[in-house]
């Protein structure tokens, strides 16, 4: 019997507008072959081809045009998240960031019932491309990000390739990481743990909720403050 | 109906040996009182009071004594694994890094079966403390490691204090942090979702075959390889 | 005798367009009264009044409006290059990675005679505000990639303001901050370090010859191939 | 006429004793190469051979055996401090942030009538090694901290080689490296620039009183939080 039917989104947050090559771009194509057997929809959003502010909130205040809202939407449907960043100068991409600190207004969209941040209960997975070195350093920072709005992150959640140290190929250049071993090995880890543990998730959802316990707090320290204080 | 116990193992990795004041077992015993109302068994080990030679391997090469076998042995029986670091000039405590160094053995230690690395089921989580910044830095790279060797990370699955910019009081020192906001909320949070997805992993567990993919990605360049350089 | 006369440029990267409040900026207001009785001349760019398309480019390709060269000018002008940035989801703002990668195009800009990059002989520093967490990360980035292209770093060369664990106030809100006495030791620590070395740089620059070092390398590169290889 | 002499001083923090094989020590042997035409006396101090306890002060208290303080002795007496570390799951490894850790004990040791830390008018630098990915992290963190304990840092202060995604071998296995482009050229402007700064530096070393900037603010802020506060 198949499984239910879900929907992976990739944000692509290369710098390069389309039709430009992105290298970032090759990486997603590469994973999503490995999730659609699997019975996973996929989408690529090029974070770049759309008009997109900079702010911390859903929608940019002051802005007349602006996309993200739409971006936000598309976020809110899917089952697994992963955000699919470059290296710049050892980092992860402007655009990356750009997308993470929109993604922050998630802050302020707690469940009416619950309290529970809009991405509980999907799934967060990174993936990162880069001539040389800094992939990690961007998906510990991003995979962290992505559980503080409410993403769980299976294990090996992340699948990337650099090159050797200095200036040198991007991914897919002269075939470059193609045949690379660790790349074609994490690319259907990700794909297989991401969709097996979104199931599970929907099946057993996370049920915390977090206004209940805000409420504790709020009370204790109340509390609290006044033995002490007084 | 109560819901199976659970095991909890705090690695507390403070630079002081016991009986000195460790302030990162302060926020420990901080948290782990929210853990045993959910019928979480909690236990700590200070990984400074054992003697642990620096290692890659689970076993040390050449050491005549060395205790990590005995931790290893008690993290391999937890449900729940949570790194717990000071900071020490802005990053993660020696002692931290020395505990995933030895962690990292884990790699060499994949399932008969499945080819699943030791942690594979397990929930983990973070907690540190520091006087001041650093704590998003140490919690994005435990995480991420703790990915690597199978660990699934619920949504907000840390909890730490620091306090404002420049040397000050540490955790518990006069009272500071006890009563801040965001470490009262954030222990209980992580308290709830790490015993929850760590029952929801028992109940439905991650069943990867990763020695199935590495044989077929070792065949498919193999042949790719083949098909282009001929 | 007075020194001679220096400039100090700040490229404050909020996120917030004028005339909106920018805690940066606070901070930037707190460090400059400190480098003007050092007779150094202080000027500070935002970033995002500016239309700054996102490139690794000096030039953005495409691009018909881009106001990226008139800051150049205003770097490759300056004697102090002054990194300021808020923390957003712990680490730099999007507007600060997009400066950088701007500046990264300074790769390309290298001496005619000496291969120097740009920025050699130039004194590198970093301001952050944020209302927790994340300072370290942002510095420390930051100040490495200004090495990159060709800064120097002097001791003590950051300022940073960040409340305890959690949300909260931001520098200067309701004057949190300003009494801070780390941010106003480092504010001046920074102030005279700078310029100082500013000077020193200024009387002894740095001479190393980049391109006779390539050309060297290259040739002992090709040389040792042909021996290895043959 | 030949310059005048100095010391550079490397400090090898791989995690295997001697005479086990370091890969970190290959990439220290190829630069130091390049320092001693320029009249540079290099050592190497491989941390790991000695007993090291864990301790955030330049004496660890209630330790027995230290051998710190020697250590200790010949960083003060060098020009030069280049931290080498080698990394492990991606940071730096455990034995370079012990030696950090043991570093920061200089924060308590301020010159007596400059209030300067130790590490003023002295030059601080960094090599990395690792299989693969995590050099950028190392870096700037590490040259960060050496900024606040005195170092001042040139521009092109790091060379690093890490190879391509995944397990690969390290620096020296099979030759890997040794002809890589990028740490050729980088392991040149490390030596040429360290030992120009650090003589330009003896020259006109930077003259800062700390304490007195400390005394000020004290006064400072004493002032102003009566006249807030009243």
């Amino acid at each position: 019997m198949q499984q239910p039917k879900l929907k992976a989104l990739f944000l692509n947050c290369t710098l390069k507008k389309s039709p430009g090559v992105s290298h970032t771009q090759r990486l997603i194509d590469f994973v999503s072959k490995e999730m659609e057997p699997l019975n996973v929809e996929t989408e690529t959003v090029r974070i770049i081809d759309f008009n997109i502010p900079f702010s911390i909130h859903t929608h940019a205040k002051d802005e007349p045009k602006d996309d993200w809202p739409k971006i936000h939407k598309k976020i809110i449907k899917a089952d697994i998240i992963i955000i699919c960043s470059p290296i710049w100068f050892g980092t992860r991409a402007s655009v990356t960031q750009l997308t993470l600190e929109r993604m922050s207004g998630m802050y302020d969209e707690r469940d009416k019932n619950t309290g529970q941040y809009p991405l509980y209960n999907k799934v967060g997975a990174c993936l990162v491309t880069g001539n040389e070195d800094g992939a990690h350093d961007v998906i510990s920072n991003t995979l962290f990000n992505l559980t503080h709005i409410g993403c769980t992150i299976p294990p090996n959640a992340d699948s990337y390739w650099v090159g050797e140290a200095g200036p040198g190929p991007s991914f897919g250049d002269d075939d470059a990481g193609y045949e690379n071993l660790f790349v074609n090995r994490t690319a259907k880890y990700l794909a297989y743990n991401t969709a097996q543990l979104a199931r599970v998730l929907k099946k057993s959802p996370l049920d915390l909720n977090l206004d209940e316990i805000d409420r504790e707090v709020d009370e204790h320290i109340g509390n609290r403050t006044k033995h002490i204080r007084s």
